[in-house]
C-alpha cells in the first residue's frame, strides 16, 4: 500500500514527510521533485513568503544510486525562512518578551485558529496556525512528486488547470487535454484561455487594492488510466470517496466535484451518461463523451479522470475581519500573517499531488509486486487481459 | 474507533454489516433502526422495489437487554426479494438454463457494469451490479441509525432535504434548521417548500412518461455539535475530508460541497467568511452566518455542520442508452434492472446516516471511554472548558 | 489487503464474520468450512457444550454459483444453544428474576471476567464473559477455512500438532512436515506419537477428576510458501509481528515463537543459524535445517514456516479458585460456567487459521490482482523471477 | 490513535520518524531522549559501531517552547558514520567501482539478506541489510522515549533487565520491581544479579574469541498502569497480541511471552491461576501473584505487565557460516558487516520502548482528550469510577 505522512510548522525547521510502498528499483528524478515545489509556489496573485522560500527537497532515505530502495523515504524541505523564527518557534523552552512573542490571540475567520485553539486547549493560537498553514502542502507535493513518477511509468500522466477565478468566467472552462497540457508552466494562473487569465489577474490587482482576497475552481485531468482501479465492493475502496477526501483536505477547498458532477445534478439521465462503444482496432471499449470524468461505481473506466475542486478565497485578509480577542473577550479585527490573494493555480498542484497518491495507492493494490520490474510484468498482463475481454 | 463493514448483494439472501466502537451500556431502539429503513426506502418517483422490502433489521451480537455490550453489533437486513432469486443468486453451484439465468452482458452506461466486469474477469455482469446496487446502502443506514443514537445522548440531531431536483428550482433552497425540521417524515420529497416540491413532481411525472432519471442535491444539517471536533494536524484527520469521502462514496453522488462551498469559490473573501463574536451569556464564540458550514480547517466550529450532496440521475433508464453486449462486442441498448425515476431523499437519508458514522467517529476519537457514563463523563469535563477558555 | 471482522456472543443468536479481499472466481468448498469447524470442536478433554453445537456456516454474501464475487463475505454460525438462552441473552429489553438471571458477579482469576466489567463499567460479568468466551473463535475458524482455501490455489497448505501437553513430554516434540501430515483428523488429541498421546490423555483423565485443567503447546506448520512473502521495511510489515500477534490474541494463548525461538536463545550462533546452499536442479536457494522457522528479518525464506504457541490451562476451573463478590466484595469462590479440561489441539486449529488469513493477507500484498485468475498469472511470473535469480 | 513509522538506512545520512497522537501541552524532556539512546547503545559485547555513533535526537516538529502542539513530531538521528559512505550510500546515481562499492552478494544466513534480495530483485544485498539492520530501532527507541514521557505523566513506569544469557543461568531469573528498578544504568549487562552477570559476561568473552555470537532473553516489566487497557472484544484490539507484535518485530527476537507464559503451559490451572482479593483501604481488586503478566484476555488487570523477549545470538558472525555467491552460485562463506558479540541488554531497551508505544496507544484509545490537561481529567475520572466499581 502507497502511504504517506506529513509533519512540519511553516515556520518551524523543516517539512518532513514520509512515503512508504513505491516498488524497489524506481528511478527517481530529484531534479523534479524540486520543479513540482516550484510549480506549487507559482502563480499571480501570491505574497511574499514565496519570494523567500526556494524550496528544495532532500532525500534522508530509501534512495541508493536514484533508484528506490522499496523502503520507506524520507523527504526533508527546510524552511528557509526558519532563521528569522529561531526563537519564536524554537523546540526548547524559552522565556520570550511578549512584544517579540508573535502570538495570536484574535482568531482569523476562516481559519481553524478559534477552534483549534479550543480543542488542543492552547493560548497562543500560533500553536495552532502554524500546522493548519497551506505551507504543509509542500510536503504532500514531495510525495505527489514521487507518486507521479510512478504513474509515469506506466503511461499515466496529470495535469491541473484553473477553470474559474473569482467568478470569471462566468461557468467554468471546459478543455481537452491538448488544450491542459499545452498551458506553458510559466502561465501567471495556469489558465489555458489568454483572454479570460487576464480579465482574472486585473480581478486580483483590484482585490490586492481592496486588501481583499480570491477563491476559484481548478480541475485536475489524469490520462492514461487503466480500467478496473478503485472497486465498488466497499464504500471506502471507492476511488471517487478516496479522491473527495484528498482533494478537500487542501486548505480552503471546500467543494469537489468529479466530471461533470456539478451540472449533472440538474440533467436528466438521457443527457448525461457517457454512452458505449467498442473500438474493434485497439480492442477497447470506449466512451465518446466523459461527463463522469473517468469514474463509474468508484472505479476507473479507462477515460481520463477529471476532478474539480471550488476554493474559497482565503481567509486572511489584509483588511482585517471581525473577531474577538481570546483574553478580554472583546471585539477586535482577526490578526494578520502574511498571506496571498489567491492560490488557486497553487491548489490545483497540491490537487495532482494528492490524485497522483491515491491513483498511485490504487495501482499498487491491483498490480502489487515488490519492484518496479514485478509490478510493470503484472501490470502488462493485465492490459493483455483486457484486451481479450 | 468507530468503524463498519458492509456486506450483501441486491438480490442475496440477506445485507449485513458490523459496527464496532460504540460504547458499552447505549440504550438501543430498534425500532428507530427500522424507522430510518423505512426514510431511505421513502420518495416520490422510487419503483417497485421498494414496494416489495419492506426492510426489518435483526440485531445478532452485541446488544443485550436493550444496552450496548461494547462488542461488535452485527446486524442483518433479509432480502425479501430473494425468495425468487434463490436460484440465480444461489451460493452453491447451480446448473441453470441461459434463458433463466438473468446474465447482464450489455452493461449500462454510468453503472460499474463494464469497468469491474473488467476488473473482476467475469463475464456475467451480474456478478457485479448486485454488489454494487445502492441496496447496499441500507446496511448503511442500519449502521449509522445507532451512530445517530449515539449522537442524540450528546445533544446532536442531524438531517436532510432536498434543495434541489432535476434543476428545480435554479438555485439550491437555503433553510434553517427549524424549516428543515419541520418537513413531514411524508413529504413526498423531502422539500420543505411546498409550491416547489410540487414542480419537482410534476417533473418526475414527465420523466417517468420520458423513461428517463433525475437528479438533484440534498442537504445534510448537523445540529449541536460542540467545537473541536476533528483535526488540522493530519491530512486525513479533517472532518471536511472525511464526510467528503463518505457522502462521494454513495452511489450517484458527484459532487459534495461543505456550507457554500460552490458558491464560496466565486466570491471575495469579505463578503464569505463568518466573522466571529462573543455571547456573554452563554460563554460561546459564536458567527452570526455560517457560510463555512460548520468546518473550518477541518475542525468543528460548534455552528451547524452543513454538506451538500449532488446526485446525478440515476442510470438505469427505461428508455436504455448505447451500449456494447460484450459477447459479440456488437452495439446494442443496456441491460434494464427494475429501477427508480430518482432517489434525491433517499440519497439524504443515506448521507444523514455516513455523516453521523464520520461524526461519531469523531466524538469517540476525542471523548473516549468505555462506557456512555465514561464519555459521558468526558464530554461534560470538555464542555466546561470550553466554558472556561 | 485481505481483513476480517468478527462479531458474536457465545450464548447469542449466531456468530458472524465478514472477510474482505479475496480474489473473485475462487471456487468455495461450503463442505470444507464445515470440516474445519469440526476440527475445532474435536479434541479429547472437551466438555459438554461441543456436543451441543455442531457447527455449520451459511454465507449470506460474497459467493455466487459456488465462486467468490470479489465482495465482502458474509459466513454466519448459529449457536445452537442459543434457544436455551433467548431471554438471558435476548436483544430487548427484559426484566428477568434475578434467579434466572445467569448473572455472574463472582469475576473468574485468568479471564477478562473482572478488568472487562471495571473497563465496560458493568455489573453483569456475563456482559464480558460472552464476548471473551473462546467460542468467538468459531468464526476465525470460518475465515481462516477460506484463507485455507485460497492458499491451497497457491500450493501452500497448513497443518497443527500438539506438541506438549501438560508438560508431557518434557521437551515438545520434533516432527516432520510428513509426520504431522500422518496424523489422522480423528486422533483424540492431534499428536503425532501414539505413546506420548495416551500419557496426554490418562493426565486429563487424572486432571478431570481432580476439577483441574490444562495447557500445552501446539506447533502449526506451513509448507509451500515461496519466499519474499512479508517485508523487513517496516517494524508492522514484518510477517513474524503479524503472525506473533495473530497467534497471542487467542484466547489462552501466553507465549508465541517461531522455529526454535526459545531454545535459540540460549544457544551460539554457530548452532542456530540455517546455512544457505543452492539446488542447482530446482534452481532454488535451500536451508538444510530450519531453526529459523522459515521466517528471516520478517520475510519468508521458503522453508516451513513454523510457529509455536504455548497456551495456559484453561481459566475455568470445576474446583472453583478463589475470587470475590463485586457487590459484597466479600471472598467467594470464582463462578462457573461450563468448560472444558483442555483446548490445546483446538486451539492449534485456530492458529491455522490465524495463520492462514496472515499469509493469505501477504499473498495478497505481493501478487495483488482482483480475479483468481489475475493473481495466479502475477504469481507465476513471481515464481519464473525467482529461478532466474 | 498514538501511531509511529520510521525510515532510515543504516549508513544512510540520517534516521527519521514521524510520531502522531501525542496531546498538546505535553513537556518534552530532550535529554531524556537522548538518554534512551545512550541506553539502547550500551551494553556489554557490542561492536565498534557503538563507539562511533553517539546518538543525539533533533526534534524538526511538533513541539514548541518545550510543550507538544499536537501535531505530528518528527525526529532525526543523524548517522555519525555516514560521512564514511557518501558514496556508497549516496541518493543521486553514481559510477562506483566495484572494489569500492561495498556490495554484498553473499547472503549471511539468519539476516534477511537472501529473502529480502529475491522479493525486491536485487543483485546488491546491501539494498536489504542497509534497512534491516538494527540500527532502525534507533528511530523506534526516539519515539518511545517520547510515549514513556506521556506514560509518565499518569504514574506508568518501564524497566527492562536481562534474565538469561546464552543459557545462563539455566532458568530465567524471577525478579521483582524493586531489584530491576535498583539496577544501575551503567550495569554492563542490566542484569540485577552481580555473580550472574559476570558468568554472563566471561561467556561473551569466550564466545568473542571464537568468533561466535550469543542470544538470551529479556524481560520488560511495566509498572502502574489502571486496569481496563486494551479489549478483549476483537481480536486486534487485545493487548497481549499488539505487545507480541511489537515485541517480535525487533530484530532477532524469535520467542514472546506475557508473564509466566512459557512456564505456564506446563502446569495445572489451580497452580497458574493468580486468585482474586479485595484491598479495602485502597478500594482496589488485586492479584497476590501475577502469572498472567499483568494481562487477562488481553486488558491490564492492574498488576505489573511483564513481557519476556527471547533473542536468537546475532546473525552476523565473525567466523562466517556457510552462504552461496548469488552471481556465481558457488557456496561461499557469508559476507561480514560489523557487528556485535550479543545485544540482549539493547533489545531489551527497545522492548521497553515498543512496549511504551502500545501502551501509550491503549491510552489513547482509553482516555481521549487533545490536550494533556483533558486526558487527565479523563483519566481521574476513570480512576475515581474504579474506586467506586
Amino acid at each position: 500500500m502507497l502511504s504517506f505522512t506529513t509533519a512540519g510548522e511553516s515556520h518551524g525547521r523543516a517539512l518532513v514527510a514520509i512515503l512508504e510502498g513505491l516498488p524497489a528499483g524506481m528511478p527517481v528524478d530529484l531534479g523534479q521533485i524540486d520543479e513540482e515545489l516550484k510549480r506549487r509556489q507559482w502563480g499571480y496573485g501570491r505574497g511574499g513568503r514565496m519570494k523567500i522560500e526556494k524550496d528544495h527537497v532532500e532525500i534522508l532515505s530509501g534512495v541508493r544510486h536514484g533508484l528506490t530502495l522499496g523502503s520507506p523515504i524520507a523527504l526533508m524541505i527546510e524552511n528557509k525562512d526558519w532563521q528569522n523564527w529561531t526563537e519564536v518557534m524554537a523546540v526548547e523552552p524559552r522565556d520570550i518578551a511578549p512584544e517579540k512573542s508573535r502570538r495570536l490571540k484574535r482568531p482569523r475567520p476562516g481559519h481553524v485558529d478559534l477552534p483549534g485553539g479550543q480543542k488542543y486547549d492552547t493560548r497562543d493560537l500560533r500553536n495552532i496556525l502554524e500546522r493548519a498553514s497551506a505551507r504543509e502542502t509542500t510536503a504532500r507535493v514531495a510525495c505527489g512528486a514521487l507518486a507521479k513518477q510512478l504513474l509515469v511509468a506506466f503511461g499515466t500522466e496529470i495535469r491541473s488547470h484553473v477553470i474559474q477565478l473569482g467568478g470569471i468566467p462566468d461557468l467554468p472552462l471546459e478543455l481537452t487535454w491538448d488544450q491542459v497540457a499545452a498551458i506553458p508552466e510559466d502561465a501567471p494562473l495556469r489558465c489555458a484561455d489568454l483572454e479570460i487569465q487576464q480579465r482574472m489577474i486585473d480581478s486580483i490587482d483590484q482585490r490586492r487594492e481592496d486588501g481583499d482576497t480570491l477563491g476559484g475552481v481548478f480541475e485536475v485531468v489524469v490520462r492514461g488510466l487503466l480500467p478496473g482501479l478503485g472497486s465498488h465492493t466497499a464504500w471506502d475502496l471507492k476511488l471517487d470517496g478516496r479522491l473527495a477526501q484528498a482533494v478537500m483536505s487542501i486548505p480552503a477547498i471546500k467543494a469537489v466535484a468529479i466530471g461533470a458532477g456539478i451540472e449533472a445534478s440538474s440533467l436528466p439521465g438521457s443527457e448525461i451518461h457517457d454512452e458505449i462503444a467498442y473500438n474493434n482496432e485497439t480492442k477497447e471499449f470506449i466512451r465518446e463523451t466523459n461527463r463522469a470524468g473517468g469514474l463509474e461505481g468508484g472505479v476507473t473506466n479507462g477515460e481520463e479522470v477529471r476532478i474539480r475542486g471550488h476554493m474559497k478565497p482565503l481567509s486572511t485578509l489584509r483588511r482585517p475581519l471581525r473577531s474577538v480577542d481570546i483574553d478580554t473577550k472583546q471585539d477586535e479585527p482577526a490578526g494578520f500573517e502574511r498571506s496571498d490573494i489567491t492560490a488557486v493555480p497553487a491548489a490545483g498542484v497540491v490537487a495532482e499531488s494528492m490524485a497522483a497518491l491515491v491513483l498511485g495507492a490504487a495501482m499498487r493494490d491491483k498490480f502489487g509486486g515488490d519492484s518496479l520490474g514485478e509490478m510493470r510484468r503484472n501490470f502488462e498482463g493485465y492490459r493483455e487481459q483486457l484486451r481479450g475481454y
